[in-house]
């Protein structure tokens, strides 16, 4: 059985090397006689990947010991209800840009715990400094929308001085990060660092410890920091997996290597769509098109055709190109375990599919 | 490297069956040229395996569909909060039996949300009908203390008549449960039922829809059983995990077959205790003995001869020997994980380390 290309927008396909390390040290982890699975949380095996994947975590994205780097469950979800519990009574506002499904989702469920502004995303971003003495909220890459947003440091520190906060779930070691001008940013593991099950939260030590009084334990930063992700059992298998990736991504030459690889393959597709003559189209503005996340239509949403597509796309081995139940079309997902040689193969046979049909 | 014998308190020793499938299946799940890991939480495949594992626990305990069965994160620990999250509105008083040391965690913790009663575990337990119009809640194994507590469905209802709430992280799938008699039960997935990262929730479906406001959508169980544990990615692989675990279960002759092989390993333990002059020493009163922690001293808590103790057992494969750090001495955690061989293996060398030491 051939291994088969899973363009979905998570969890998301594993680099096969991760795959193989994992089967073959499943029932033997590091000569311990014990798998991952087994390891208590306490013991000296298990603490030292548990370590090392901070560590790489900090020197792949280059976060300073002015962060505090957590593993934390519930995905970005519960990081929703985590950011208004842990920085509202310091920062009354949350101080939302919603630039689709997600951070607009975020806004919403922050109500349960403080004020919150909806800033809408607009091309003026000095239009973004909104004052209020609160925090400010943007997700960096909306997987339903197909819209990205990577600002350098300048652009963040002109949006606000007070604590920034980062949904990174889908982009997240694909591109650097400016992170000296981030107060905490979060991804769930899914889709670039590893299966579902954990969460990296990394939060800037100084907003550590004004959690409300009715938080749950595990939506508290301060005492995850204290207990170093071990306040109770972590999910360790997934934190391994996580540790697995992250090494596949050193030794592929890190960060900034995956971004331009990133750059090539969604321009491998866009370029497709540029193309093809309106037969496929994307109804994100060039400026904020995703790297990660790519909604399409054909034929500006022919429900036949794009049924056919994907018909034709699971035939050669190719799943999980339909769009998002709530917004429909194809969704092309390209994450850091999707290959240049696997884009390829789907640019290629969009350029067939759409001679044929044209 | 021969496997490793694991009694510690958890993440527990798995069956070698269920590792060998994990490790077989890492690359390729039933032909579909995908790992477990990569599936999307959407896909036809992995919803029958997460169906296949509710289905599993609920005939192996015999759950009724008066409850809904979920699956949530964040182990035993993020319930703590959950429990008066969801239950103190409508029942504001939580009456904990503090039998141990989580329970008393349990206890301490509702107070953020409720008010609460701390009822002594006494021996005579017509005193812990309080009459309080709150739920009742109870730990039905203290994995630190060795403090085991299986009422029948009259023990219960001679308890209390307002929802009973039991945390069985420790001893779930080790004996028949009296859910009838239950509102709402839980267990973290590490010790019985797989690995670290998955929690089962079993909620009586006339106790949803209560939550308190500021309830994290995590911890909110109707939220939960409204999308069958699919409000965001669940953990899948831990899922999947548990899943080959519960396969296990069912082809070893199901949860009374654990139960009596439950008897028969703690039993041989305990005789090597009992008959051991002194040598080793359990505080725990003969009746309400664990099955599956057995905390000891040797000569009441001679720190140089349980270090030897340790060391000597750590060379001959028998691992995570010590106690809990607040409790000190030695445990032996005698989970489903851990067959009847390898207990015999433990209670030989017990008994030559008493005869090498007398």
């Amino acid at each position: 059985m051939a291994r088969k290309l899973n363009f979905g927008a998570g969890p998301s396909q594993l680099p096969l090397p991760v795959l193989e390390r994992a089967a073959q040290e499943m029932l033997n982890y590091h000569d311990s006689g014990m798998s991952v699975l087994e390891l208590s949380h306490r013991s000296a095996l298990y603490e030292s990947l548990h370590n090392q994947a901070i560590a790489d975590l900090r020197s792949l994205l280059g976060i300073s010991e002015e962060f505090s780097v957590l593993f934390t469950q519930g995905g970005a979800r519960m990081q929703f209800d985590a950011v208004p519990l842990n920085l509202a009574t310091r920062f009354p506002v949350g101080n939302y840009l919603v630039s689709g499904y997600w951070s607009d989702m975020a806004e919403v469920w922050a109500r349960k715990y403080t004020r919150t502004q909806a800033i809408p995303y607009s091309n003026d971003s000095t239009l973004w400094n909104c004052g209020s003495p609160g925090y400010f909220y943007y997700c960096s890459n909306e997987t339903i929308d197909g819209v990205e947003w990577l600002p350098s440091a300048a652009d963040l520190q002109s949006v606000s001085s007070l604590p920034i906060v980062a949904d990174m779930s889908s982009n997240i070691l694909t591109t650097p990060i400016p992170c000296s001008s981030l107060g905490v940013f979060f991804a769930g593991a899914q889709k670039n660092l590893g299966p579902a099950g954990v969460t990296v939260s990394v939060v800037r030590k100084d907003l550590l410890g004004s959690a409300q009084s009715f938080a749950p334990s595990l939506l508290d930063w301060q005492l995850l920091d204290q207990q170093n992700s071990m306040y109770n059992t972590p999910p360790t298998y997934m934190i391994y997996m996580l540790g697995l990736y992250l090494d596949y991504v050193k030794k592929r030459g890190g960060v900034q290597s995956f971004y331009e690889e990133s750059v090539r393959k969604s321009g491998a597709i866009y370029e497709v769509v540029d193309s093809s003559q309106g037969f496929y189209t994307s109804r994100v503005p060039r400026a904020r098109r995703s790297r990660v996340n790519i909604p399409l239509s054909i034929r500006n949403g022919d429900a036949a055709l794009e049924k056919e597509f994907l018909l034709q796309s699971e035939r050669r081995g190719m799943t999980q190109l339909a769009g998002h139940k709530s917004a429909g079309g194809l969704r092309v997902s390209l994450y850091n375990g999707i290959s240049e040689a696997d884009t390829q193969q789907l640019a290629d046979f969009m350029r067939e599919f759409a001679a044929e049909h044209c």
